[in-house]
């Protein structure tokens, strides 16, 4: 079987079989992120690293094509500046013509920068305008200029610590005009600490990386979650995981996991 | 296969790969630990975690019975009290009619208990004393006490900070009587990370139990390495891993992998 079509198997079938998502207002949510084997998701002070393999990319863009939208927080997209578009397709699929999903950033001070990637390319036919939830407080100058380059900006309110609700987020996604019905979330640390904390996860899927960041990396759940984007609530306990499956993608693992309710 | 068949061929292939160890004088050695989905080898404080499913401690207990010697640092010992041996043998093995591996313990300040297991259980057949690598400034009075119980006592060179050098621990090991030529090193975090550091791992084998710990829990690679056992030399980087190979035991993943020198 090509690697292609071994993506789309694993990635559809692990789909198929959410009927209930967790967020009863909201979209089925996979939550996904690369990380090595100490644990890391990237390098000192967040540097990106290219922790997965060629396959192991081909089964998360495979993964993206298979979502409406796919969220980040600020900090990944200051850090990395991703496209998050669904590319490495297989034989006959055009990024320009597969539906690809939209770009979501929970960014409360509104720090998204005009020369992001995800926002000069949504100009380009078949690439989604960049989602913006931010705080009633953000600046409004900034705003209308994000606007003016395509960007849609949704304010919400936030905590005292000035945190976005995720479970907020969500309820607006699956409504018109977004109808977000899959959600992928990307990270960075605390986006997934968030998510998982508030048990808003229905898949998660870690492609484990055969390698040794260190000390200086930053892990994909550590204790420092202050300055989070998003409102943390709840237990502080992190959820089980149920119906594990592994699946070799070139030189790393991949686990694949539902998250028990 | 059966469990115990397939512990067996996945523990004996990759051990006989192994042609010339790092350790010019010393035994081939094998790092092995279990650690979560984040990284965690134990909970709040060192506290014991059973991260391993039944079917990967199968694995873990068929690798010991393939080395001479297991080896542990006393932070390890006085939080586990281990047993240090192979059991969850295969049908028609005995526990007592097996080689059973020699307990060895890093211990630079001879805090090692007489209440330990691996001490209490060398009174029986087929156990081997443990093996206490200490530094010349210990309690000669709690070194009678250990030796009069069976323990066997080696004190060595330490460094200005107290600690004792891995390679020479390794060539003392090799030597008679001990004459050990397959070490199993198990832990904990400071031991796994200088074994690592001084690139003295010809093997390295990890079992990823599919549970977050969280934040709490101590990782297998921190950067909190004061107060250890033992003295670290050379290279702040950890090595490359090299023909990375999966195998599922249970719910667990397990990767074995060579280490590049």
């Amino acid at each position: 079987m090509s690697i292609h079509d071994r993506a789309k198997s694993f990635c559809s079938s692990l789909l198929e079989n959410i009927v209930n998502p967790k967020s009863k207002n909201g979209p089925i949510v996979t939550l996904t992120y690369a990380q090595s084997l100490d644990g890391r998701i990237s390098g000192h002070h967040g540097k990106q690293l290219a922790l997965s393999c060629e396959e192991s990319f081909v089964m998360t863009h495979r993964l993206r094509t298979l979502h409406d939208g796919i969220l980040v927080g600020i900090g990944t997209l200051l850090n990395d500046n991703p496209r998050l578009t669904a590319r490495l397709l297989g034989p006959g699929e055009l990024e320009s013509t597969i539906s690809q999903p939209r770009p979501i950033i929970l960014d409360s001070q509104l720090r998204f920068p005009l020369s992001s990637k995800v926002l000069l390319q949504s100009k380009t036919n078949g690439y989604k305008s960049p989602l913006i939830f931010t705080s009633y407080k953000h600046d409004s100058d900034k705003r209308k200029l994000l606007e003016q380059e395509g960007a849609v900006i949704v304010p919400i309110e936030s905590n005292k610590n000035g945190q976005l609700s995720i479970p907020h987020v969500l309820s607006i996604l699956c409504l018109p005009p977004f109808s977000i019905s899959r959600l992928m979330v990307e990270g960075g640390a605390k986006i997934i600490k968030s998510f998982l904390k508030i048990n808003m996860v229905d898949l998660l899927i870690v492609t484990i990386a055969p390698v040794f960041v260190g000390a200086n990396g930053i892990l994909a759940i550590d204790e420092n979650s202050t300055n989070s984007q998003i409102e943390e609530e709840v237990n502080d306990d992190l959820p089980k995981l149920v119906n594990v499956k592994y699946e070799q993608f070139g030189r790393d693992i991949v686990l694949a996991s539902y998250v028990l309710s």
